[in-house]
């Protein structure tokens, strides 16, 4: 049995027990039913993931996952593809916005070469970066698929691999991703999962215009009449119309759900990557969490074929995990709320009539 | 002039040319155009309110305002009254919900008798909480105005004074109310601002049955019948329909807006504290951030009458000034992408196209 398979085998359902007990904490405490929604059913997913009434969020990790994509050359883009191995530079600076906001709320930032066009051997060495790289980029799926299934199935047991060697050093994952091209097949795996026509999942990525949009919507639609992803396999789809890193954050994904960690899912490539996952492993959902709406248009579609609402909706569109971390801190409020609030009984205030 | 006068003439509008600086540098910044959404638009109010490119927000201050209201004996709650003086020894212990989320940000949480229905002198002379206390909560509306013009002025000033207070230990306000009953004295004051039907602003409270939801309903509608207040004259709807927390918060808004200082509006009972404030002087909105949309289903129409997008929409419904906490982090958030990003030219990443 191969990774793969193994770690799809070890996920298991939530805690139902532990999500009881937590339940029945946030229902005695000193304000009225479940005031605080949803940082209450937050709360209570955090104990059921964690089987722990106190669930550890303090060691925060993001992954964030880089590769590039052959469907650049279909002029899907308003950036060159440079800016990919560019922005890992920055990543490792310090200088982008992730990096900021990890800061901000004491997380790490783990980056990860899941296949960029560019020579980053030497970060590697330094250990400044992680690699798991599958190929200098994906091939232009408009042509041919954007990968072999031998290689779908390495970049997800990379991110499984990337997931079980940070375990031991993290509660909390969030996602990311970074690579120049990849709305262009996270909207393929979008419209393919969920049914809906590209043309209702598919934005502006980073801002082209009207012309570049209705473009970047007929090579979606040509690639995927070209190469005819089955939706019945996961890997195939990833493998037609994927990207090694949007394959990296399935495997993350899966990878923390089989050691029982919750994992923060950022926006519209890492929901791409969590719709993978959930294909391969629908349990694997029970270890997701939403953490924002993105501006790009097919995510809210996303987030419905997952079956998941978001924690934030402030017209975010970055990715590199930008959402992730922010919502960090509704996780550790989620924690605060189960465990340090008095009950009526310990405050001694009266209870509704 | 008295206090009131003196504070609202001291009221200026954002600094335009520190705006534009903080605009023209997110503008630079290693990601595509305004790609953290209204993480940056909150950055540019930031500067414009403290005209500072390094917005400081590291101390944090949330005020909790407490009151009684006399129109609880007309059946409006479903808590008892005695449960505001409970809930304001919760406070000061730190077992209630506002005291968990302003510990995990860092902020301090002062408590400040309005005027509830019971003896806080010893808390008072202890230094555990303030008070600007009116008297033992106001009046039944529902059959005379909830207190005097002049005790409307009082409960104002007094939110100012407490501004004027903290001005010197604090970067960042948050608002915050505790009251059984408030929002019925809120929901009155909305409609009245907004022009929409009571049954439009009026929401379940605590969580109210059918039978008592239509029952607080006609009260507020009769409240109004009974009262007249004059839309115009926003002293004459808080004294007719008000609550002291409620023009204390509505003090504190003006007080902070006139020491350039932003305030985190909490949830229902803040914003009609907020629609007070903005009456009385339309600049002071230029100081005020929506921290989040409550489950109160007139808050969406309080937002919209206010001219403001709240940040958070996470189910809330418990006031305190809990949202204001959560938001906090937002604000910090806004501030280290405008300071802590790098610009194209310093990562030297490549632009668009």
């Amino acid at each position: 049995m191969n990774l793969l398979e193994a770690t799809i085998n070890k996920i298991e359902p939530q805690r139902a027990e532990v999500r009881a007990l937590a339940r029945a904490r946030l229902e005695q405490l000193t304000m009225p039913y479940w005031a605080l929604g949803r940082l209450m059913d937050l709360a209570e997913d955090l104990a059921g993931i964690t089987g722990s009434l106190n669930p550890p969020v303090s060691r925060k990790t993001i992954v964030t996952m880089a590769g590039d994509h052959g469907v650049v050359a279909a002029g899907v883009s308003k950036y060159p593809q440079e800016v990919t191995v560019q922005m890992v530079h920055n990543f490792v600076r310090g200088g982008a916005g992730i990096n900021a906001l990890a800061r901000l709320v004491n997380a790490r930032v783990v980056v990860v070469d899941m296949g960029v066009a560019g020579d980053l051997s030497e970060l590697v060495k330094g250990g400044r970066i992680l690699s798991r790289r599958v190929a200098g980029g994906t091939k232009n799926m408009v042509e041919e698929p954007a990968m072999t299934r031998d290689e779908a199935i390495r970049c997800v047991e990379g991110g499984m691999e990337i997931a079980l060697e940070l375990d031991s050093s993290t509660d909390l994952f969030g996602t990311g991703d970074m690579g120049i091209g990849n709305t262009t097949p996270s909207s393929a795996i979008v419209s393919i999962f969920s049914g809906s026509p590209v043309a209702e999942v598919t934005g502006r990525g980073t801002g082209i215009d009207d012309g570049q949009f209705f473009h970047k919507i007929a090579m979606i639609e040509k690639a995927i009449a070209v190469n005819r992803p089955d939706p019945e396999d996961a890997l195939d789809v990833l493998a037609k119309v994927g990207g090694f890193e949007i394959g990296g954050i399935a495997g993350l994904i899966l990878g923390a759900a089989s050691v029982k960690k919750p994992v923060l899912v950022d926006g519209f490539i890492s929901t791409a990557g969590a719709l993978i996952a959930a294909h391969l492993s629908p349990l694997s959902k029970q270890y997701m969490i939403a953490s924002h709406r993105s501006m790009e248009q097919g995510h809210r579609i996303a987030l419905d074929s997952l079956g998941k609402t978001p924690l934030l909706d402030l017209d975010l569109r970055l990715g590199e995990g930008t959402g992730a971390a922010l919502s960090m801190h509704l996780a550790e409020a989620a924690v605060r709320i189960l465990t340090d609030v008095a009950t009526f009984e310990q405050a001694a205030v009266s209870r509704a009539d």
